[in-house]
C-alpha cells in the first residue's frame, strides 16, 4: 500500500530499535510513502538492535547520537541534513527510558538521579531535539514532529512510575515549543498517546501482558498496533493535517473515552466470582474454623 | 459536627426522595452548618419516598414542583423565597432520568420521544431553573449553585445511555450560564462527578453492583459515599469557595485520575485465570474432542 | 492534489450548503481521492444553495433528507447505498442550527421549544443517522463517521448559545455510539472541533469577525480553512486511521492549546492603551469636571 | 471569620515570603481555623522577607529548608513533627522558580542546567517532600496536600517558558504520588490552579500586568486573589474534601472554562480600533505615498 503522501519529503527518525518499534514500522510506511530519511539511535541501541538492516531496507544511513547530548544532536542534524541534501519536512522521536523502572525503584522510593535521567532521556531530549534543530534552522516550513506518549500523563496506571511524569512533561513540550515554532516557521509538533505495546520498551512494566488484554478488551476497537500507529504517523507527517498542532492525539482503538465496556467487565465479573469461589473452597476445607 | 458553615444562608434543595439520596444527606448536613431551605420534588417522588420527615427534621417545607415545568419552577421560586423571607444563597440540582434506560431501551434503539424526556428532567430542567431563577431575581450575589454529574459525561460506560449525553449537556449548562450568571451577579455555578452511588437513580444500571466494586478498587481512597457528598457540598455552598465556577469538580476518591490500580488488576488477573482453568476443565471434560 | 486515499470508498455527505460550506469542500477532495458518494441537505436548503453544481462536479445526486426525522434518514439510506452500489464506507455530518440564536433569544431567556430544535436539529440529528444506518446495516466495517463541532463545547464563549450545549452533547454522542459501532463493526467516531469558519453557519453568532481575527491571532499556526478541514477530515475517512474513535480532534492552528499568544496580546495591549488615550482626552476635554 | 475548621489540625507550609504570599495568606487563615503548624523555606528566603514576622503571629517557629535537598527536608519532617508534637495533617507546596525566566533565557534557547534546577525547585521538590514524608511516616490517615499550580500547565500562554512544563509535571506527581498515599493511608494530594497573582513569583513574567487585566475580564468572577485562594485551600484542608484527590482544580472566577468574555473582547475590539484608527491617520500624513 503506497499513496505516495511523503513524496519528496525528507526526515529525521529516532527510536528504531527492532521489528517490534513503532518507530522502526514508521521507517517502513515512510519510505513506501516516497519519504527519504535518516535514522538515529543511541550507541548503545545501535548494538543491542538490527537497526542496519531498516537502514538498508530504507536505502538510507543510521546516525549515531545520544538524544540528551546536544552535541550529539547538532552533529545528527548537520549530518542528517547534508545527507538528504535539504532539511527535514519531519521528525519522529520515539525514546523512553526510566532507571528508577530497570532498577525496581518504586515511586515512593524513587532515586533522584535516576529521575534526572528518565526526564532527560523521555522528555527533555525532545526539547534539546526542537532546539538543536530551530538553530540550526533544520525543519522546513510546514514540517511536522510527533513524539510519542502514553494515557499514563493523565491518569495513573500503578508500575508506570516515573514515566508518567516524564510523558506529562514530553507533551507540554510539546505545547510550549508548538507555539514558538507553529508561530515562527508554521511548524507543527503534536504527541501521539498510544495504545500500550508489545516493544521493548513497554516490556520492562510489571504485569504488562495483562495490561494490554485489560487495554484491549476495553478499548472497542481493540489496541492498536506499531504498525496502525506507524500509518497514522504518516497522516500527521502528510500535507493533509496543516492545522493540528499542540495536541495530544490518542490512537488507542477508542480505550481513552471508555469509563467500562461489557467485554472487560465479564472478565472483572469472573474475578469476583472466582474469588467467592475459592472463598467457599476454603471455608469448606476448614470445618473446624 | 458543625462548623456554622452555612450560618444564615438560605437555600433550595432538589431531588431529595429518601435517606439514600445525595439530596438528602446535603439538606441534613446543610441545617446542621446553620442554613435554612425549602425542599422540592415531583408530585410522583413525593409519593414514592419519605421527604416529608426530611423537612420536618429540617424544620423546613416540601413545594412539590415538576422541574421541567417553567410555570411549576417560577410558583417555586416565588413561594420559597417567600418562606425563606429573601433570596436563596445556594441551590442544589440532584435531578436525572431516562425513560430509555427504565423501559430497557439500549443505546442503539433510543425512542427519541424519551430521549427528549431524559434531557428535558436531567439537563434542561437544570437551565429552567437558573433562568427561573435569575428572571426573578432570585439568587443573592455571591450565591453557589451545584448539580451532580457522572465521568459518564466524559467516558463511555456499557449500560449508561443516554443519561452519559445528558450528564455531558448538563455540564456544559453549568459553563454557559456560570458565565452569564458570574458576570452579573457574581453567583458560582459547578457540577459534582460523584462517584457511582447505591442511591435509587443508581440503582437502575445494569450490572450496577459489580461497576461500584470495580470504580471501588480503582479509587485510591474507594468510592465517595452520599454522606462524604454532603459534606463537599458545604464547602461548595459556603464563602471560602467563591471563587470556583464554571467547574465540573471529580468527587470520587481519585476514579477519574486513574488508568488502573493494582487492586483492581487484580481482580482482573483472576477473572483471567478463571478463564484458564474453566477452559482447562471443559478440556479434560472432553478428551474425545 | 490527490492521493488516492479514498479510492473506491463510498460516502454520505450530509451539509452542503455552498462553496463556502466544508461539507463542499469535502466532497470536492473526496472526489479527487477517488471517492464515489451521495450528498444531502435538508429540502430548505437545498433551494438556498447550489448544491446542485456540487453533484454535477462530483458526479454524484443530491438526496434531500431531513435529518431529525427518522423516516427521512431511512429513506436516504437506502436509496443512497442503492445509487452507490454498496454500503457507506464514510459519513459526514456537518449540520447546526440554533432558532434561539437566530431569533435573537439570549442564552437566559431561552425559548425552550426552540432549544429542543437546536438539539434535534445539531445533536439527536447525529444519533438518528447512526441509528438508523445501523438498524439498516449500512455502514461497512473499519467505516468512518465525522461530524464538526466547535471549542465553545468546551469552553463558554458569549453569544454562541444554546449551541455550546448542543455541541457538547453532539461529542458525547460521538463517544457513547462510537463504543458501540465500534466493537460491533469497527466502525470509528469522532468529531473535529474546526476554528471558527466563515461559513454561513459561522456568520450568524455576534461579533463573529472580531472573534475570528482573535482566533487567527491566538493560533501559532492561523485558524484552520474550510480547505484544510477537508483535508483532514479525508485522512480519519483513509484507512490510515483505523483506531482512532471517540475522540474530540481539535483541528484550529493550536487554538484549543493556547492561552495567550504574544500576537493576539499585542491587540488587547493596544485596547488598553487606546481607553487610557480616550479617557485622557475626555479628560482634557472637560476640565471643568 | 472563623468556622474552626482545621481545630486541632497540624501542619506543614512551605513558600511564605511575604504577605502577598498565597502561603503567607494560607498561614493565616489555617491559625484563625484552628490548625498548629510550621512554616519553612530556602535560607536565601528567610533573608528576603519577613516570615518571622508571620511565625510569631501564628504562634510557630520557622525551620529552614532548601526543599530540593532530600537532608533538608528529612530534617525539616523530623523538626517539625517533634515540635507540633505529632504527625501532619496538611501540607501545603507554594514552591516555583525558574532561572531560565529570571535570567531571561527564552523557551527556544533553554539552558539545560537551569531547566533541570526549574524542574527540581517547582516540581521534584513536590516529589521529595512526600517521599520524605512517607519514608518518616509522618502524614495522618486522612491527611491532606496541596500544591499551587497554573493553568499553564495545559495551556501555552508565551513567556511563561519552562515553567509550563514544571507544572505539567508538578500535576502529574500529584497524581502518581496520590494514587500510592491514597491507597495506603487515605491520604489525598491535589493540585489548585490559581489565577495568575500578584506574588513576588509571579511578578517575574513579562508583561504581567496586562496579562493580569486580559485574566480578569475573561474570567466572569474576575481573577482570584491570594486571601480567597487561601480561603479554598482550608476547605481542602479540613475533613469535608476527604474524597478529593488526584485533582487538578481551578480557582480562577472561571477563566479556565472560558473561551471568550465579552468584556475582554471589547478591549480587544478596541485594540483592533485603535490599530485602524493608526493606519489611517498615518495615511493621512503620507497622502503621497
Amino acid at each position: 500500500m503506497s499513496y505516495q503522501l511523503l513524496k519528496g519529503k525528507k526526515g529525521l527518525i529516532f527510536g528504531a530499535l527492532n521489528e517490534q518499534s513503532i518507530a522502526w514500522k514508521t521507517a517502513e510506511r515512510a519510505y513506501e510513502e516516497g519519504a527519504s530519511f535518516v535514522l538515529t539511535n543511541t550507541p548503545v541501541s545501535l548494538r543491542m538492535g538490527n537497526i542496519g538492516e531498516l537502514a538498508q531496507k530504507c536505502n538510507t544511513v543510521v546516525i549515531p547520537a545520544d538524544a540528551t547530548k546536544v552535541s550529539d544532536l547538532e552533529n545528527l542534524v548537520t549530518e542528517g541534513t547534508s545527507y538528504l541534501g535539504g532539511n527535514f519536512d519531519f521528525v519522529l522521536h520515539s525514546i523512553g527510558m526510566s532507571p528508577n523502572v530497570r532498577k525496581g525503584r518504586t515511586y515512593d522510593d524513587l532515586d533522584y538521579a535516576y529521575l534526572m535521567q528518565t526526564l532527560d532521556v523521555s522528555a527533555i531530549s525532545f526539547h534539546k531535539v526542537l532546539q538543536v534543530c530551530r538553530k540550526l534552522d533544520a525543519i522546513n516550513e510546514w514540517g511536522s514532529v510527533v513524539a510519542l506518549s502514553y494515557v499514563a500523563a493523565q491518569r495513573t496506571l500503578y508500575g508506570y512510575n516515573d514515566m508518567a511524569d516524564a510523558k506529562a512533561m514530553l507533551e507540554s513540550i510539546a505545547r510550549s515549543f508548538g507555539y514558538i515554532y507553529g508561530r515562527e516557521k508554521r511548524i507543527r509538533i503534536n504527541t501521539i498517546s498510544q495504545s500500550p505495546t508489545l516493544t521493548t520498551a513497554g516490556g520492562g512494566i510489571f504485569g504488562f501482558q495483562n495490561l494490554l488484554d485489560f487495554a484491549d478488551r476495553m478499548s472497542p476497537l481493540g489496541n492498536a498496533s506499531a504498525e496502525e500507529c506507524a500509518d497514522y504517523i504518516i497522516t500527521l507527517f502528510s500535507d493533509l493535517t496543516r492545522k493540528v498542532t499542540m495536541q495530544n492525539l490518542f490512537h488507542d482503538g477508542g480505550y481513552s473515552s471508555m469509563g467500562m465496556s461489557l467485554r472487560a467487565m465479564q472478565i472483572y465479573n469472573e474475578g469476583l466470582e472466582y474469588q467467592d469461589v475459592r472463598t467457599d473452597r476454603s471455608k469448606k476445607r476448614t470445618p473446624g474454623a
